[in-house]
C-alpha cells in the first residue's frame, strides 16, 4: 500500500493503514528551506517560476513526510489575468487598486483562460507529477466568496462591509459577479486537475463571516458549481472553511468529498452535524504547534479519539500554519498521527 | 408602563408593550454630534471628563429614542491603574508596550480600585442617573479573557498566539493571572452598579477563538466569578460574544440573565441551543444597516419573527455599529422595533 492512497483513500471515506496527516500552508516562512529562498525572490516571482514553486513544495514533503503535498500558489492568482490591478504590499497583504464595486466594474472583468493566463502553475504542477512518487498533489482555489470579498473590499477586510452591501443593495451586481467568478475558478480548478493534480481543495476561509441565510441565498450555488466541475473529474474534493458551525450542513449540500473542520467545533460533534457520508479535514489549533510537546501530545490524541478511527478522517489543522511556528513540532505531529495505530476496523 | 421598565423588563422574561432596542457602541463616529466632540478630543480625554462622556452617552438616547443607555467608556480602562503602559495608537488601536507574558509580570499587577483610579467613570455614571429619566443606563466591562488577550498580545490580535501559548506553556502563569483580572473587572463592574447602573453587560467580544474544550477550562470559571458578582447585586446581567456558535451552552453555564447572539446563528435556533430559562439580545449583521430600508426592514422583521414574541427578547446587533454607519439607518431601526406592535403574549 503505498503512501500515495493513505490519503486518496481517507478522502473516499476508505480504509488506511493509519491517519493521512498534512497541513494547510505547510510550506512557508517558518520553514528555514523556505526563507532561503524568499531572501532572493517574493512570493509571486516563486509562484511565476514553476522550479521554484515546484522546489518549495517538496520542502515540507521532504522535512516532514505529510501524506500530500499541495501546490504552492496563491488563492488571488486568477485576480491580475481578469484585469485587477493586484499585488502584495509589504506588510499589508493583498491590495487591489482597483475593486469590483459596479455592474461596469463586473463587466469588465475578462474570462479566465488558466492553461494560458496561469501556465506557470500548471507547469509547476506537471513539474510536480514528475518528482513526487508515492505522495499525491492537492490542488486548490479559493472559494467564490472568499475570492469575491478580496475583489470586493480591495483586500483584507474585518466586516466585509462592501461585499455584504453589494448583497444588500445590489444583488443583480453580486450575482452577476458570482456567476462570472465562479466561470473562472471552475475553469482554474479543472485544469489544476487535468494538469496532473489528484485532489483538489476549495478555500472558502472567510465565509464563517456570513449568516446561514446569507450563506443559502448569495454563496452556495457558486461554491457548488466549482466544486461539482471538480468532482465531476472523478479526484477527491474538499471543501474548506473557518468559523463555519452554523454553516456546516449547507456547506455539505454545496459539495465535496472531504469538509474542513476548524477547532470551534469539536471534530466528532461537527462530524456528527455532517453525517457519515462524508470525510472530515482538521482540526487542530495552529496555535497548538507552539505548545510543549506533551501539551501538543494530548492535543492531537484528543483530535484522533473523537475521529475514533472512522474512515475519511484527514488529520490537518483548523486553518494554516502560523508564521513562527516552530517546524520540529510540526515532525512531531506527523509521527503522532501515523504512529496512533492502525485504523482499519 | 415607562420606557425605562421594557428594556429592564425584557432582560427579566416579563412581558413588554414593544420589543426593546439599544445598539452596541451606540454612541460614535458615525454621528455628527460625536464626531464635533472627537474634533476637540481624544477618546480617553472625553471618557476621563465625566460631563462628556455623559454628553456622549446621551447623543444617542436623545437622536434615536433607544430604550437604554450605555455609558461611554472603554473595556481597556482597568489597564493603566493595574499598571500598563497603555494607549490608543493614532490608526492601529490599543497598544501596550509592556504586555503581560511571565509569572513576574502577573506579579507586576496592581490590584483594581475602580473607586479611586476610575473615579471618573463613576462620577460619569451619577451623571448620567440624574439625566436620564426613563431610559435606563448599562454599565460594562470586559470578560476576562477578552481584556486579557489585549494584555498578553499587546495589542488585537488575529490569532491570539501568545494568550493561547500562555494557556498551553504556563497554565499556571494563566490561572494567577486570570484569577488577578477576575477580581479587578469583577471589582469595577460592581463599583459601576453601586454608582448607578440599572444593568451591566461583560462583552466577551473574541472568545469565538477558542475551542469548547479551552474556554470550559481555561475561561468559563473566570467570566462566572464576574457575572456572579454582578447578578448578586440584582441588577440585569448582560452576557455578549461573538463566533460563539459552539459556546452558547458553555457561555450561559457561566451566567447572565440575558446571553447576546450575533448573526452567525439565526435567534431562534442560538435560543433554543441556551433554552428558556434565559433571556437573548441581537442579533442583525451591523452590515444591514447599510442596506436600503426595504432591505433592512425585512431583516429586522425576520429577526423579530425568530424571536416569536417570546418575552426575553432585547433587540440590537450582533457586534457594534460600524463607523460609516447612517444615522438615520439607526433611527429607522429603532420605529421597525417599536412599531412591530405589541408583544404581550
Amino acid at each position: 500500500m503505498s503512501n500515495d492512497s493513505r490519503f486518496i483513500k481517507a478522502c473516499k471515506r476508505q480504509n488506511v493503514d493509519a491517519t493521512p496527516v498534512w497541513f494547510m500552508r505547510q510550506a512557508g516562512r517558518y520553514m528555514p528551506e523556505y526563507r532561503a529562498i524568499r531572501e532572493k525572490y517574493t512570493l509571486l516571482e516563486i509562484v511565476q517560476q514553476p522550479e521554484l514553486a515546484a522546489e518549495v513544495t517538496l520542502q515540507p514533503v521532504r522535512a516532514f513526510g505529510v501524506d500530500a503535498a499541495i501546490l504552492f500558489a496563491d488563492i488571488l492568482l486568477p485576480l491580475k489575468p481578469m484585469g485587477l490591478d493586484f499585488e502584495f504590499a509589504k506588510g499589508e497583504g493583498p491590495v487591489i487598486h482597483n475593486p469590483v464595486r459596479t455592474m461596469d466594474d463586473v463587466k469588465a472583468l475578462r474570462p479566465l483562460e488558466p492553461e494560458t493566463s496561469l501556465a506557470h502553475v500548471m507547469e509547476t504542477i506537471r513539474l510536480l507529477r514528475g518528482e513526487l512518487r508515492q505522495t499525491p498533489l492537492i490542488g486548490f482555489c479559493g472559494a467564490p466568496f472568499t475570492v469575491a470579498s478580496y475583489m470586493i473590499e480591495g483586500g483584507s477586510s474585518r466586516n466585509y462591509r462592501y461585499a455584504k452591501s453589494m448583497m444588500y443593495d445590489a444583488p443583480q451586481v453580486w450575482h452577476t459577479f458570482m456567476d462570472k467568478l465562479t466561470d473562472a475558478l471552475a475553469a482554474y480548478l479543472t485544469a489544476q486537475i487535468r494538469a496532473g493534480a489528484q485532489a483538489v481543495q476549495m478555500f472558502d476561509s472567510w465565509v464563517g463571516a456570513l449568516s446561514p441565510q446569507d450563506y443559502a441565498e448569495f454563496v452556495l450555488p457558486y461554491s457548488q458549481r466549482v466544486l461539482q466541475a471538480a468532482q465531476e473529474t472523478g479526484v477527491p474534493v474538499i471543501h474548506f472553511g473557518t468559523n463555519t458551525a452554523t454553516l456546516l450542513p449547507l456547506m455539505k449540500r454545496a459539495g465535496g468529498d472531504v469538509i474542513g473542520l476548524d477547532w470551534r467545533v469539536p471534530l466528532d460533534e461537527g462530524w456528527a452535524l455532517l453525517g457519515d457520508d462524508v470525510a472530515v479535514q482538521g482540526n487542530l489549533d495552529p496555535v497548538a504547534l507552539f505548545a510543549p510537546l506533551p501539551e501538543l501530545e494530548k492535543r492531537v490524541r484528543d483530535v484522533l479519539r473523537r475521529a475514533a478511527g472512522r474512515p475519511g478522517h484527514i488529520f490537518n489543522l483548523g486553518h494554516g500554519i502560523l508564521q513562527h511556528t516552530p517546524p520540529e513540532k510540526v515532525k512531531a505531529v506527523v509521527e503522532m498521527v501515523h504512529s496512533s495505530g492502525s485504523h482499519i476496523r
